[in-house]
């Protein structure tokens, strides 16, 4: 019977590195759906953007072999079993989260074309047309380009030296189990298919926080695995809402109401545990201040950059203001984690409100020193960048996440009120 | 196809821990062809022993068990491929080391009847008869105790749990490996079958150090996994020949000369590498002085008890007294060996012999820690206690080590003039 298994891999062309359409995260199928019924035309533009510039892509990365994963993400299209999933699951407690009409939609799509020039020793990758389509390159995108990454790395080492490096990798992810899974009442989910070390490693590290963290691993972001091992499938909105809605806002008064028509949009399809805020796509402080009234009786909050213990003081102070009670409120922290900030945040939080964690890159990919740094996770995003021809503009909570033309920046921080800003570094 | 492995699976009663005769130390199937030639009806008492009392095998192992893999052990038959490789193998650069009429009687054998008694809280386990068929319950025995005490404690832990246990084992072997390999001329082997962790960890150590340490690994004394991986098998003689020939001697003079008369007979069979003294049995040094010029003439010495130190330097002074020059000589080391006592040894000895190591319980088994210490190596041994009714004595250069009736002890002190000995802990 091996004599077979080896045949029919004989026969493989390529070991592709995204092999379903629902292998990405949960969010994004939440937001194409919202896309779809808001804004099923407009045109936008994603871009790969790798912020550590140190890794080399383009000289650690064959652009044929980066043509034939994406080749290959193109022939996808939902299979039957996925749509069953996506169909007949509970969502967050809700039947019937996808509507028969995306459902048709989304059974039909195949990824729209993709555009791949190599600068100096980066790709450039770029995506255009209507925003619900071009908007589900963004997660195969960045596996592909952080797994062939991977491979590269590992495709010179020798079998036992290969089986020690996850025996190493498994050991620290193990251990980070142990180290959380005293933390009363702690409540995690993994965030990090964007960056992963690969898919299968994904899929390793989440089923060992099944065993290890028990009650306390609430799910994956990442609907195929969500799928495959019998878990909630987590998520809510991304920057990628606002920044688009800004792009196409008229005016100054149009861009500055524009971060809340996102979440007046998202309220008519969603409630209880999906009603979360990501207040800090152009500045927390001043988003919170001028948030309208029905923004407080939402679930919770998202913090995701910048000081996150100042993040959530904010909103704390923001609920206590509107005559909220923080304690019934959800604070998820998800930028940057590993054991340790999870711990001193859990210790700071876990009595005031309710505290969740997604905890994406230092989960799934925490190879750091394990092959020198050169398996060591980086910063790749894949954002939109144009809607409709006009730029898009984040400021985030932290200067180093910013993006956007110069005198965009300095316009929407004028419309917003965004003063200085401490730069962080970003951690991953 | 899956489901036809595990319908084969279905069908097994057990899960066999020794399925083969030649999963063996070689010195053994060396030490039996002597012994068929020269003592074939010699009628011996083989024993197992727990030098480490605080491990309770009889209340951790269950008697059932431990019963049906003994009764496995004497099903086992010396197979057709088995037989050539015996046949057909060059060990130590020499064919047909095993003559054809010990393959005949090799290949028609089955391990004799074994006694098993549970008194308190360990296993009385002894073997009676032939000495050739008798000694060659040894390994297996020790084997069988050891992964039923591995089973044992690893039965209640959970799927990831026992990936990463064994996850970090084989991250501690690898840097063992990595510690190593920048030795100049380090020549190691594995000799870790009797007290290995299971028989699949040993061949997986066995391989990565293979990988690790390249040239270095010179081979293993477990014959099926020298067969299987196509390494050499490496093994000269153990304690179990002075103790024998000591007990059959009929008066002190005999007795004095016993030890000498071995190594007389093992030269009549045996050339180069294979001619390696183990001088320990009943004190290194007055074995050395006594002894005859020709032993001087062997290619080395096994230092197995005491200070290692000490026993390296009284060879190689005994070698310059006898005119020999010591830098052609060989030392192998192989007591209670790991990383920092071969780096230590190998910078002493390196330049003045030819060093070697044989490392066992520490390369096979290093749990130590990893499962609190339910998984520790501890010191179990199977040894010749009788021969023709007569107790056997050992003295070795470490009283810890020592066995026999007291009285015995003490006239075996006496006529071999071992005077006060220190005790040292007696590693695994």
């Amino acid at each position: 019977m091996d004599i077979a298994t080896r045949v029919y891999n004989h026969q493989w062309k390529i070991d592709p590195i995204v092999r379903s359409l629902i292998d990405t995260d949960f969010y994004k199928l939440l937001m194409c759906q919202s896309v779809l019924r808001n804004h099923p035309t407009t045109q936008v533009t994603f871009s790969l953007i790798n912020r550590t510039t140190e890794v080399p892509l383009a000289r650690l990365i064959d652009e044929g072999e980066l043509r034939e994963q994406l080749d290959h993400v193109r022939t996808l299209s939902l299979t039957r079993g996925e749509s069953t999933w996506m169909r007949g699951n509970t969502f967050y407690g809700k039947r019937q989260m996808f509507t028969p009409s995306f459902m048709e939609w989304f059974e039909n799509l195949r990824l729209p074309p993709y555009h791949l020039d190599r600068v100096g020793d980066q790709y450039e990758l770029t995506f255009e047309g209507a925003w619900p389509e071009v908007m589900l390159w963004e997660i195969p995108a960045l596996a592909v380009l952080m797994e062939l990454r991977s491979r590269a790395t590992l495709r010179d080492m020798g079998r036992f030296e290969l089986e020690v490096l996850y025996a190493r990798a498994m050991t620290r992810v193990w251990d980070k189990a142990l180290a959380l899974r005293d933390l009363p009442g702690l409540k995690l989910a993994d965030f990090g298919t964007r960056r992963r070390h690969s898919f299968l490693w994904q899929d390793w590290c989440v089923q060992a926080m099944v065993e290890g963290l028990g009650e306390a691993f609430v799910g994956t972001s990442n609907c195929l695995i969500a799928k495959n091992r019998d878990l909630e499938a987590i998520g809510t909105n991304a920057h990628e809402l606002p920044m688009v809605y800004a792009a196409l806002a008229k005016d100054d008064d149009a861009l500055a109401a524009a971060p809340y028509q996102v979440l007046a949009d998202w309220q008519e399809e969603h409630s209880g545990n999906l009603r979360i805020i990501l207040p800090d796509t152009y500045g927390t402080e001043g988003f919170l201040a001028n948030a309208p009234d029905w923004l407080a009786g939402w679930t919770g909050i998202r913090v995701d950059s910048g000081d996150l213990v100042e993040g959530a003081e904010t909103a704390i102070r923001w609920w206590q203001e509107r005559g909220e009670d923080p304690r019934e409120k959800m604070v998820i922290f998800s930028d940057g984690l590993d054991v340790d900030e999870i711990t001193r945040l859990h210790g700071l939080f876990a009595d005031r409100v309710r505290v969740s964690f997604g905890w994406g890159t230092l989960l799934t990919n925490d190879f750091r020193g394990l092959a020198g740094d050169d398996l060591a996770p980086f910063s790749l995003v894949c954002k939109a960048v144009a809607a409709e021809g006009k730029s898009t503009v984040k400021l985030s909570d932290n200067p180093a996440k910013a993006m956007g033309p110069e005198d965009e920046v300095k316009r929407y921080k004028r419309v917003f009120g965004v003063g200085d800003q401490r730069v962080r570094e970003v951690v991953v």
